[in-house]
């Protein structure tokens, strides 16, 4: 990964990974979040109270969410990929739609590069944009 | 890294370098985190408006931060390291401890490993558990 131009097409690769992922979420379906986590993944969101470790774990987690979201529009804002040749994190803010309201996001994806020669997600961490604060 | 021995040093090397970090910035000192990130470290906090990009913005960021943090003590919970050769990334949740207060933080960190022979952060992200929502 040391030519630019190889480094342009992972960043392609990554963040259409993720955009298809996304564009399943945002219709209600974690099921692309779900088959692009590996074994070993780990996550962390707003809502989880410690990290969860692990896909049987994420898949727990995910599964009740199906058909709840309905974001009607989203904007990846500035996606950026920092890449070895075989690790590859993706960092960007998100504003999601869904009816009036807007939800702003930070998020940071991590990447590796599988045997089986797929880039699968290792390490998730979504969280809003300042939130109101206790 | 390829060895069980290697990853384990590989793990303890990374999360000493974080806990280095995090030390300094207990006392209100911001340099141990400055000194070990990389010119195109990316960064996120419950704070930030967006993504803040290089070295030279996340100093302006955290330096007018000095002095403020009085952690009296901190629980580094469950750190993990997902490695390959030349990146490896930190996941961990923490509990700072400032007088009567407690916060309670979700941490990614992304090192890599720099032709000068040492691991710079690349990618910061720290989020509030659970924080009250808008």
């Amino acid at each position: 990964m040391t030519s630019r131009a190889t480094n342009e097409g992972l960043s392609e690769t990554i963040i259409a990974l993720e955009k298809s992922a996304l564009e399943k979420w945002n219709q209600g379906d974690p099921s692309g979040y779900i088959d692009l986590s590996a074994d070993d993944v780990v996550y962390f969101d707003p809502f989880t109270e410690q990290r969860l470790d692990g896909i049987e774990i994420l898949k727990k987690y995910l599964e009740p969410i199906k058909g709840l979201a309905h974001v009607s529009k989203y904007e990846m804002l500035n996606p950026k990929v920092h890449a070895v040749s075989e690790m590859a994190v993706l960092t960007f803010n998100l504003f999601s739609y869904e009816g009036d309201n807007v939800y702003k996001w930070n998020c940071t994806e991590v990447y590796r590069f599988e045997k089986s020669g797929q880039w699968k997600i290792i390490q998730t961490h979504w969280s809003f944009i300042r939130p109101h604060l206790k």
